[in-house]
């Protein structure tokens, strides 16, 4: 199976040198929007090429792993790109996931590609924790909590305030609410009673911390709906402590059994990553496969976790599947 | 969807009970092998049929839910079955799975039907949740913890030694273990570092109770392996305390990604269960429902959890999944 990677940022240097741990896989190209010269490679004597050879046609790739961003690359690529080959995407725009279906459908299935969009761990993984488990427990409630990790949106956000040079922002669940919903209770929750916020900020010399601080606290959709906790660290701490791209998170699933409901089950899904790309671009991976195996069966449009039969994500056969896994 | 259930004990009348929370399903009829007149079925209006009936044709079953035990009823039960119509069963004789699979499979190919076999949560949701960890982070190890609960061939096992009138067998993993397979250790563990097991009871008057203790510690194959503690307990702690079916477990899987493998991740799936039987009617109900598709679609032959879209087991339409759960 010949993969060729789009965009080499943090995902796609994950895709890079995740494929090693597939032996089925091999990587064929690196497509780039950037000038050629101001890249080098992890691997040798793999070919990187300007984005444009890649419309100019397929170039004996067997499926393409999109590593762009949601906000502005993956809504004009995926679709552009799907019209060449097989294609993976992790968009996790999750508001807008309808029209980048509806779209992404439209180009594979006028070029005969298959194309699985929204592959990662949120959407993706825990999607598919929901979907299992409101399936086997339709009466039953699914609770989604992110963290201990560092929000990239959320960081941004404290980097647009004056006086801040640099900054990281941790989402943290908060252990009542995950202890109550195991238990089996069925209960709403607001933001605050599910996650804290915990902020650390390099500010400029001489900035104003505490209007920093409450600039932060207060800022509606992001913090003010949050218990949040401001830290003011220097450059060096920053870089030391807070330089790594840790997530994770749970999916929490309570439903009831029995003739009055006297039964209580929970299912819970959780994932520890010490690096959000690299877990990714692993999902990444894996979806490739089934979208290549689906393209060989004649099947061409648009797919996602929910619409590939789990075996088609694994190297081994069916057989060997139900023997060691099963 | 017209359900039929065959078999009447704990999880035929879990499937019963639960139904009631599936819209698009209906309870047709139960067949059993038992003298008709000995049970009573806790839905008024549903035809209760002696097992041959549902020989001598279908009876407008869409698909029948076999309730069956994997020890004897199973093996013959699920062939059979398929012979008549879209079959699902929970057979967890893990060993076997491949000659079950390849009988049921020769059985629903010849008569056209579809039959899913091994759904329940182990074999079945832990299944699943082994195949999508190692499919992600193959360089990986999956490791399943059952437990707390009861553990029905361990009870058994200790009811079988003399002078014991009745028994429960709890199985327990350990804490520690647990911790270090979420931190990424790459360890191998024996069975004694995994679980350790408990049981309660109730001996006969005047019984040698140390010598039970020793039976029970000694036994191979099911506690000699393991750091066991016996408690002697009167009918009445045994009935009060000890009277459920509860169970549970989990699954964990940790694996390495990066250029020197220095980032670790860990994936857990995890249950809590009040009531066995009714969890694992709840699974089979789901998977009846992607049997019925399937069949609808004119596929026919033997499927496991691995084999099913995951779309397929939830009422919702795509577009629906993918705005909602996605």
């Amino acid at each position: 199976m010949k993969i060729g990677i789009l965009g080499y940022g943090n995902l796609g240097k994950g895709v890079e040198v995740n494929l090693r741990d597939h032996a089925d896989m091999e990587l064929a190209a690196v497509f780039t929007r950037r000038p050629v010269g101001e890249i080098s490679l992890q691997t040798e004597g793999v070919p990187l090429l300007p984005y444009t050879e890649l419309k100019a046609g397929s170039k004996g790739i067997d499926v393409l792993i999109l590593c762009g961003g949601s906000a502005t690359d993956l809504p004009e690529m995926s679709p552009a790109a799907a019209g060449c080959c097989h294609i993976v995407d992790s968009f996790d725009n999750h508001g807008q996931i309808p029209e980048h279906f509806r779209r992404v459908d439209e180009a594979a299935r006028a070029a005969g590609t298959l194309a699985v969009i929204s592959a990662g761990w949120d959407p993706g993984l825990f999607s598919l924790a929901r979907l299992y488990a409101s399936a086997v427990l339709p009466s039953g409630k699914s609770h989604t909590f992110w963290g201990k990790g560092i929000s990239q949106g959320h960081s941004d956000a404290v980097r647009r305030i004056p006086g801040v040079r640099d900054a990281r922002q941790y989402t943290i669940p908060l252990p009542e609410a995950l202890e109550r919903l195991r238990e089996g209770s069925q209960i709403e929750l607001s933001a605050r009673e599910k996650h804290r916020r915990e902020c650390f900020v390099l500010a400029e010399e001489g900035a104003d911390r505490a209007a920093i601080e409450q600039s932060i606290k207060n800022m509606p959709g992001y913090f003010a709906d949050y218990d949040t906790t401001v830290h003011f660290v220097s450059e060096e701490e920053l870089r030391r402590d807070h330089g790594g791209m840790p997530h994770g998170g749970r999916v929490i699933h309570s439903g009831r059994s029995g003739r009055e409901g006297e039964h209580s089950h929970s299912l819970e899904f959780a994932l520890r990553l010490d690096s959000n790309p690299e877990f990714t671009s692993s999902v990444l991976i894996a979806c490739a496969r089934a979208a290549y195996r689906l393209g060989q069966a004649g099947q061409s449009g648009c797919r996602t976790l929910f619409d590939l039969p789990p075996a088609l994500l694994s190297p081994r056969d069916g057989a060997e599947l139900r023997r060691d896994l099963l």
